[in-house]
Order: structure tokens, then C-alpha cells, then sequence
């Protein structure tokens, strides 16, 4: 799957400078309306320049960004994670710069180089295999929402690197360089191999490695702007590669919604001194987050009147709210639309020592998005794995997450409606939407059901919670989640 | 200006516990009520803690926060700036994180903790004196547009404040406080002083301080809801103070652009050389950029067609694309459209190190919106002062900042928008509205005349720039950054 560009010598001879010149002026104009037809498309483009060439890479960048038009494009240079994304998964930095439809990203170096040369650092060999999961991960899920991806490698061989690098330093070098790694001159036997094996693991249909292999810097820039050129015009003419949902027959398992004993109680008395001392202990649990490396992720998901709202209030009385958040969810403004759907997520997520509470969430997906055919079967389809690959890779992060399903029956939702609408402080609460809402539950159903079945996982798992009786809902959702922190942070 | 409120003790006596829990909930509807008038409004609302109340603030901003829907805030915790921070103006952080329109931002501390408590560290009192004026900027600035501020200090005393700290500690700190600083019990003769005067120096007619003086936490509770109600209620009212523009009459000085002599030329082959030695030359001066601490603005404006972008892809050539970024400027999206005009200007600015090229900038807010009519003649008539404040600003923070005015005659206006007619490659450069602004060239003068004489300052100086011919205009406008940079970076 990777492929490999390189001339014949005789080509190569046959091309003397003008002609040189007049080919590169040819492609950079057709790079531009490349790009201008990608942003008409709203066709987002990410390119990636990796490989042994140190020090001539930032000239190369340099002229395939002045070919395009700077409006359309950013630029991200890879170096170091900085104490933000320390605290976050691997791939996360480069899933929340990923382009806006329309639009390009060009990486000057990128996650590959990160894997790798921490790879060569630490020798970690589970972690540097999770993390090319995690990339194979980050393509497939925008490569299957229409993101473009031409990664290239740039190689000029051991000796010429060599050479380069030797008269650079004679030359003395930028100090806007100093921050430049990866000069792995002295390195290449070593380090080469491991790039091979990264290509041919991170190589695909929809994201293929293209090798450069050329001393000459505008035979260089030919190829570079060829690949693009070739890797974006299918995608212009729809017949670009792209991944397909591949769905499993469901699991066994039951959601668990059937058996559900929906009419337990608590009385007023045992729910305020339950409720005092979850809180207190959830306040010392927050306390030791940041010492023990965790962060946690809430999810409430639940009927409309079901009691997320009430809960939530009761969950942050006694926090810090310098460590917590509240993240309620609604449909996607024109700027969120324009990313991944798990973009405005990924970007919410909590570092270490924070937690972060979703009233509604990236659920949304596969519920009113697939009941009311906002997502497209494919779509809703790809969800279930693409959201457990998220919250897997957040728990290899140190989040310790847990997702509520709050359970009502029709009748005390009727209840809890017409109650708002004769409270003058809670009208706005309730709208001709969740009227209408309220009329589908037979659809949402299978949805919901078929939700708590394929998410359900070790890393973050699904609690059906009763939610008839107010008190006893709310102190089974503090409950649970005091248990699972005093046992995971012990 | 500074407004105290503080309960006679016949008032205190007068309630209890349960009248209190019942004035609380009735605030907080209030609250609620008064929140989703701002969102339908679109007014946006800066809520600001601080005080002499270490232990106690967290819990404070806690029950404030869960009074409002969590769709229409953000809390901002201040402590030391990060790394990213260090490198922009005193005033940057909170510029960008002002809340956009008909929302709230709630800061647990905010600018004036930080300048409080740097003057309490380093005594630099010209730095002290000049962030108070940017912080007043900051909110004169955003008043003006209908922000609304409420700056809340909650003063315990001496006495109390020792006893709280003191019973605190006897409990253990939380770890999530480690990062707590400002607990001046020891400090409070010391540092007590230094808030007066802070207080005194930025209180305003649109921006007063509240100081809320009680032992007592629901008294407290009730005086913060009391004080956030009294000072938004007369915005939603249409009856809020806001700063007016009083434009001075101009300076005696003339903008420059009557004498210049627009048919200066250079032949290609001066022009071929000159440009070559002033590309070297740049490339070295960004690599000592980040060794001296400095940043670099360049902004161009200019009419149609006078060579903006041509001279731009001529400045970058040999530039190292790490460390600069092309910035064009059109019309504001929705989303920054619901902040103040500078907002996304100020986040595009350069760290140190850093090269921002601004094609069009914020003086489209003097040019185009105001001939336009899409900015009122009071917001334009601001817009000098304002922007110049903020040019200082980034000069202090290590600018360097040069904008260039790209004069050319309409005869050759006419003869380029023809020839991009004409060549394929060129047609999407020019459309409708450019014909349509040229003729309009008679309005426009006397605002571009305006801007030239108004925002010609020693910080951030108008370089007017012949540019009937191409090559004489590239040239001099790289000469004047090399120039200006060689001196600046000596």
C-alpha cells in the first residue's frame, strides 16, 4: 500500500531549469483551484510531510503553503506536547486540529513522528502499537466522513542526509531552529526500520504513505505537489476510497432497560442524610483526582423531565468549581458542523484533576440523530465503535468514566410536563419539542436499547438508573459514582 | 464610586434561618429569569470574585454558578499565566476570554488578582500603574459594545479571615488547592492598601466596584445574587451607562498621501537583486527573533489590486514557516461576530518569536465598515483610540509592528482588475463588489486619510508605499521591515 515516486534517470535528465520552473508554475496554479474546488466542495484536506530531511523540510512546507491560498489553510508544526496535552490521549492534540470542511491542514511533521520518536526514546512497545491504533483510528473515522488524507514521506537516504546536515551546521544554525528535533543523521540504521514498520501499519486504502526519494529540491516539489494533486482529485469527482460501517450482529447481552424495577424509593428523610454524606465524600474524591492522575467523564442520557437537570445540582453542590464542569449538550452550531461530530467533545474532555459532566453527549449520535435522520445509516452505524474508541483511549488517559441512562415511565413523564408548564419559573423548560419527543418514545426505543447494548464496556459502562422517585434516583447516580472513585482511586 | 454594602445589624437580626433559604431561592429564580433575558437580548455579562476570602471563594462561585443555566456560562479560574500567556500583552488572556454575546463569564478571580499580586511580589510600580490603564481599557473597550461588568469584592476583615484560615488548616487542605495562592492572612496590612487603590483607580460609571462585607455566608450569598440583579437589570432595561466617544479634533499632521510620488519605478534587475539580499537578510532576522524576545505585526492595506498579496508570497519566501503565519482578513464570521470587533485580532497575534502578516486587518473598522455603515459613527469614531491601545499593548509585550498602505492611481487599478479578467488563472481574484468599490474611491479617501493621521504612532508606524510599479513597491516594503527590524533587533 505504500507507494513510491521516483524518476528514471532519464526523465530526470530531460528536465533542465526552465523547464523545471514552467512544470512547478503549471502545478502550483492547479494546486490553487484544487483548492478552491476543495472549499466550494467543503472537501476538508489534511497533508502531512514527514522524513529524513531535517533541515530542508522547512523550506519545503514553505513552498507548497505559498502555492495555496492562506485563507484556506492552517499550518501545525509537531514538537513536544505541551502540559495541556500531557494530561490527554495521544492522539488528541491532532483529532482537535483537524481542518474545518473545506479547508486544509498542513502538518510539519505530525503524530507519526511523535509515536516514533518516543518509541525510539522509551522502547515502549505496547504503548507505541496503541498509539498507531490510534492513528489508524483517527483517519478511519474522518476518512469516513469525507476528510482527505495524503501523508508524505521525504527521503533522501542515509548519505545525502548526511552531507546536508554537515553543511548546515558548517553554516551555523537558526536559533528558531534550537527547537528541532528528529536529526537523526547518526541514527538512520536505527531509526528507519521503525518508520517502515509504521508505514506499513498506518497504510491504507483511504490514507496511503507516499516516499519521495530524490536529492533535488524541485523534483522534490514536483512530487509533492503531483501526490497532492492525485491524492484529492478522486475525492473532487466522488470517487474517492472510503471506509464502510461493518456492523456486528449485537452481542448477547440484554441493555438491561426490561428488568428494571422502576417504582423504588426514598423517603425525605434517608435522602437528605444519604445525600449529605455522598457529597462529602465526593468532595474528598475530588480532592485526590490530581494526585492519582485521574480525571473523570459523566455522562447523563435519559428521557426529557427524567431528572438530569435536578441531578447534576445535587452532584456539584459540595465541588470545587475550580476542578469541575458542566457540559450541557444541544445540537451542533454552524462551526462544529463544519469538524468530525466527536470534535466538540474531544475538545471538552477533562484534563487530569478535572471532571467533566455531559448533560446530554456525544450519545446524540445514535438516538436523535438516528431517530430523526439527521445522521445517515452508514453514520449511526460507525458511531457505536467510533464512541467506544474514544472512551477507551480517554481511560488509557487516566479518565474514569461513567454513563447514566436515567429511566422514567410515560406516565411520570406527563407528569413532570404539565408540572412545568404551571410553574411560571419552569415554562421554559419545556417546548413543543419535547412534546413531540414524548410521542416518538416508540421509536427511540430500539435506539436507546440498541445504545446500551453495543457501549456497554469495562472501560465505561452504562448504569440503568430508576428515575419514578426523584430522591432514590438521585442518590443511586451519587452512589454509584462515589464507589467507583473510592475503588479506583485507592 | 466604590459602592459598599453591608446590612445594619437590625436588618440581620431580622432574619432567620428559613426567612433566608426562602430570600435565596426567590434570588436565584431571579437570577435564572434575569440570564435568559440576557440571552434573548444578546447582552453579555463579566461577573468578577475577588476578596479577602481565600478558603470561602470557591464555595461562593460554586452556588453563584449553580443559580445559572449551564449552557450560558463559563468559569475562568486565574492563576499564573501559562507559557503561551507570558509570551502576550498583561490583558490578553482576558481579552480573549471576554464572554460572547448573551452570555456570562464568571472569573474566580480575575486581572486584578494578578496585578495585585505581582505589584505585591516584584513592587515594579510603572508596570503596576500600566496594567491598571489596560485593565480600565479592557473594560472601557467592552463597555462600549454593551458588555456588562460586575466586579465583586468580598472582604471578610482581618480578624475573620485569620480565624477562617487558621480552621481551614486544623481540617487539611484539599489537594486540588495546592494551587490556591493570594492567602494574605499575614499580608492583609500590606496588601490591603494596594486593592484600595486598585479599587479607587478603576472604578467606573459602567464598571464600579461592589464590596460585600460579611461574616455571614448566606448574607453573603444574598448581597452577590442582590448586586449581579441591580447592576444587569438596567442593560436588559436599555437604561445601562456607556462610555461615548469624544473625538479630539486631528492633529495638525498630514496623512502623507497627497505628496507621494506614485511613479517611482526599479528596472528587474535591481529589482531581482535587491529583492534577493533583503530576503537573506529577513531570513536571518527571524532567527534571532525569539533570542531578543520580540514579535513582529506587519499589516497591509491598500486599495484593490495594489499588491498585497504579490508582496506577501515575496516576503515569505525564504522565511522559515515555523515561525510565521499569514492572517487574511475578511468579513467576521457569525461566531466572531458575537464578540468585540478586536477579539479576533487579538487572538491572531503573535507570540514571541513569532511573525503575523495581517492581509487586511482591524482597520477595516475604519475603512469598509464605516463607509459601509456596518459600524455607527460612535463605534468607528472609537475605533482610533482603541486601536491604538492595542498596538501599544503588543508593542510593550515585544511587537514590532509595521503597516503598510499600498497607494496606487486608478488608471492602474483599472488596468490590473482587467488583466485579471482576462487570465483564467486569475478570475476569482476579482468579483462584483471590487468593481463596485472602486467606484467608490471618493468615499473612501477622506476615511483612509482619517486612519493614516489618527493611528500614525511611534509604536506602530504607516509606511505609505508607491506601488503603481510592482517591483518598486515589493522592494520597499521588504526594505522598511528589514530596516526597522535590523534596528529594532540590534
Amino acid at each position: 500500500m505504500v507507494e513510491r515516486s521516483s524518476m528514471s534517470q532519464d526523465e530526470k535528465k530531460k528536465k533542465n531549469g526552465d523547464d523545471m520552473k514552467e512544470v512547478l508554475d503549471g502545478l502550483k496554479a492547479e494546486i490553487g483551484k484544487m483548492q478552491r474546488q476543495a472549499f466550494e466542495k467543503g472537501l476538508p484536506v489534511v497533508i502531512i510531510f514527514e522524513g529524513w530531511d531535517t533541515y530542508g523540510m522547512p523550506e519545503k512546507v514553505n513552498r507548497f503553503i505559498r502555492a495555496i491560498d492562506p485563507r484556506g489553510y492552517r499550518l501545525h508544526f509537531t514538537n513536544k506536547p505541551n502540559e495541556y496535552e500531557k494530561d490527554m490521549p495521544f492522539i488528541w492534540p491532532y483529532f482537535v486540529r483537524m481542518p474545518v470542511k473545506g479547508s486544509i491542514a498542513v502538518f510539519d511533521r505530525s503524530w507519526y513522528f511523535r509515536l516514533v520518536d518516543d518509541y525510539y526514546d522509551t522502547e515502549k512497545r505496547s504503548e507505541f502499537e496503541d498509539r498507531m491504533n490510534d492513528a489508524r483510528m483517527l483517519e478511519e473515522q474522518h476518512a469516513a466522513e469525507g476528510w482527505v488524507f495524503v501523508k508524505l514521506f521525504l527521503d533522501l537516504g542515509k548519505k545525502e542526509l548526511r552531507r546536508r546536515v554537515e553543511k548546515e551546521e558548517k553554516k551555523g544554525v537558526c536559533n528558531s531552529d534550537e527547537v528541532l528535533e528528529g536529526d537523526y543523521a547518526d541514527d538512520y540504521d536505527d531509526v528507519q526500520p521503525i518508520w517502515k514498520e509504521v508505514m506499513q501499519a498506518t497504510s491504507s486504502q483511504y490514507a496511503p504513505w507516499h516516499i519521495i526519494n530524490d536529492e533535488d529540491e524541485d523534483r522534490v516539489m514536483e512530487q509533492v505537489f503531483r501526490t497532492v494533486l492525485d491524492s484529492v482529485r478522486p475525492y473532487l469527482e466522488n470517487r474517492g476510497v472510503m471506509p464502510v460501517c461493518q456492523k456486528n450482529g449485537r452481542k448477547g447481552k440484554k441493555s438491561g432497560l426490561e428488568g428494571i424495577d422502576l417504582n423504588r424509593s426514598l423517603d425525605q428523610k434517608d435522602y437528605r442524610k444519604e445525600l449529605e454524606d455522598l457529597q462529602d465524600r465526593l468532595k474528598g474524591l475530588q480532592c485526590i483526582l490530581k494526585e492519582k492522575e485521574r480525571s473523570v467523564v459523566l455522562v447523563f442520557e435519559g428521557w426529557d423531565a427524567a431528572g438530569k437537570g435536578g441531578t447534576i445540582i445535587r452532584l456539584t453542590q459540595e465541588l470545587n468549581p475550580r476542578g469541575y464542569r458542566v457540559a450541557p449538550i444541544g445540537a451542533p452550531n454552524d462551526w462544529e458542523k463544519r469538524h468530525h461530530y466527536l470534535w466538540r467533545f474531544y475538545k471538552t474532555m477533562p484534563r487530569i484533576g478535572e471532571m467533566t459532566i455531559f448533560d446530554r453527549s456525544w450519545y446524540g449520535r445514535v438516538l436523535v440523530e438516528r431517530v430523526e435522520g439527521f445522521a445517515t445509516s452508514d453514520q449511526w452505524c460507525r458511531a457505536y465503535s467510533e464512541i467506544n474508541q474514544m472512551e477507551k483511549m480517554m481511560g488509557k488517559a487516566g479518565a474514569i468514566t461513567i454513563k447514566f441512562w436515567l429511566e422514567i415511565d410515560e406516565a411520570t413523564q406527563l407528569q413532570r410536563f404539565q408540572e412545568r408548564e404551571k410553574d411560571p419559573d419552569k415554562q421554559w423548560k419545556i417546548s413543543e419539542d419535547d412534546w413531540r419527543n414524548r410521542s416518538r418514545r416508540a421509536d427511540y426505543l430500539p435506539a436507546v436499547e440498541e445504545m446500551l447494548e453495543r457501549t456497554d464496556t469495562e472501560d465505561a459502562p452504562w448504569v440503568i438508573v430508576p428515575g419514578n422517585d426523584k430522591y432514590y434516583g438521585r442518590v443511586a447516580i451519587l452512589k454509584a459514582v462515589v464507589e467507583r472513585l473510592e475503588d479506583e482511586l485507592d
